[in-house]
């Protein structure tokens, strides 16, 4: 997840026109922007999506769209071809049949819990690893269950100063992390957590 | 300053025993513990106190008093030859005399504000360093009023989840920050911001 120095992934006042929140986008520059050709960048980037099997997210990261679908045509943020090319699964209160996209991504819409949207995704994902794509909520959720086992960070020199942080409401300890990985590239730091323990 | 994976420089419950409250010495295993000897530690510390030429403190970090000095003979937490070895000028709102410490430390009392005490700094530095030593809130109060130039955080693979954070309170782009340097040891990053501009 891409991160600000003052521990947000996302600005304040998300909405249809500002998905990622006021200030949100600067945290994606890194693989968004010019910088995205460094060495670095390329890499990590590559090394997410190349071992990637399913991927799981809320689904105010999936769409602008609260409460009932009704007969919604929201595909996505992301046009007819997703970057995921991979099953997704997206935590929702609320059922809808899964959409095909193009290039290898289906969005099915899980009612019943990151635990359940984990089961489906260990089936599907057949021993390659499971991306938490985000957002805050669902990534928090996806710590506390014990169902993360590396927390990549890509860390920008920007204070946002308010939004969604990741880590926020833990207890002291919980998760357990040891520093996994250290990249630099200009203008972010590449930190990978490794879980030790989820919790006691 | 040693902050954790969440982004706090304190653990809760601050107190006479607990000085960086519950969990926070855990912050300081990188130049405390066994990992003081990696050479990039020591190099980041030997960097540090080299170039001092005058140190800030808010007066929770000096000691556990609050209110009226009175008749304490309160001198620091660090035993008679603290490690700053210059001036070092202690934030409060209760005059007292200099205290002269061994090596080359005095304790200065000042009761007019940072940007006072910033001012008494320049004069003794000498063109050297000021280091702003901490806690959070002297730190932001510096960060606020324009006087900080680098933001030096050694970031520690801990979830504290809750204490003082650094980066609380500020808003969007004040500081701007740039990414200055990285640097690697086990169990610790050394990431250093350049403040661009600390507001409009």
């Amino acid at each position: 997840m891409s991160i600000s120095a003052d521990g947000y992934v996302a600005g304040p006042d998300q909405s249809s026109t500002d998905p990622l929140g006021v200030g949100g986008p600067a945290l994606h520059e890194w693989h968004l922007g010019p910088a995205k050709d460094h060495p670095v960048n390329r890499q990590v980037v590559s090394d997410m999506m190349a071992g990637m099997g399913a991927t799981i997210m809320g689904r105010n990261m999936f769409g602008p769209i609260r409460g009932e679908w009704g007969d919604s045509d929201w595909r996505g943020w992301w046009g007819e071809e997703p970057p995921y090319h991979c099953p997704v699964f997206v935590l929702t209160h609320h059922a809808r049949d899964p959409i095909e996209m193009q290039g290898g991504t289906t969005f099915y819409f899980v009612t019943d819990g990151i635990e359940s949207a984990y089961a489906r995704a260990r089936t599907v994902a057949g021993g390659r690893d499971i991306s938490i794509a985000g957002g805050a909520a669902c990534a928090r959720q996806a710590i506390r269950a014990g169902l993360v086992d590396e927390i990549d960070l890509q860390v920008n020199p920007l204070i946002l100063g308010s939004g969604e942080r990741l880590f926020d409401g833990f207890e002291a300890g919980k998760p357990r992390l040891e520093l996994a990985r250290v990249l630099e590239a200009p203008g972010v730091v590449h930190l990978r957590y490794r879980v030790i323990a989820a919790g006691d």
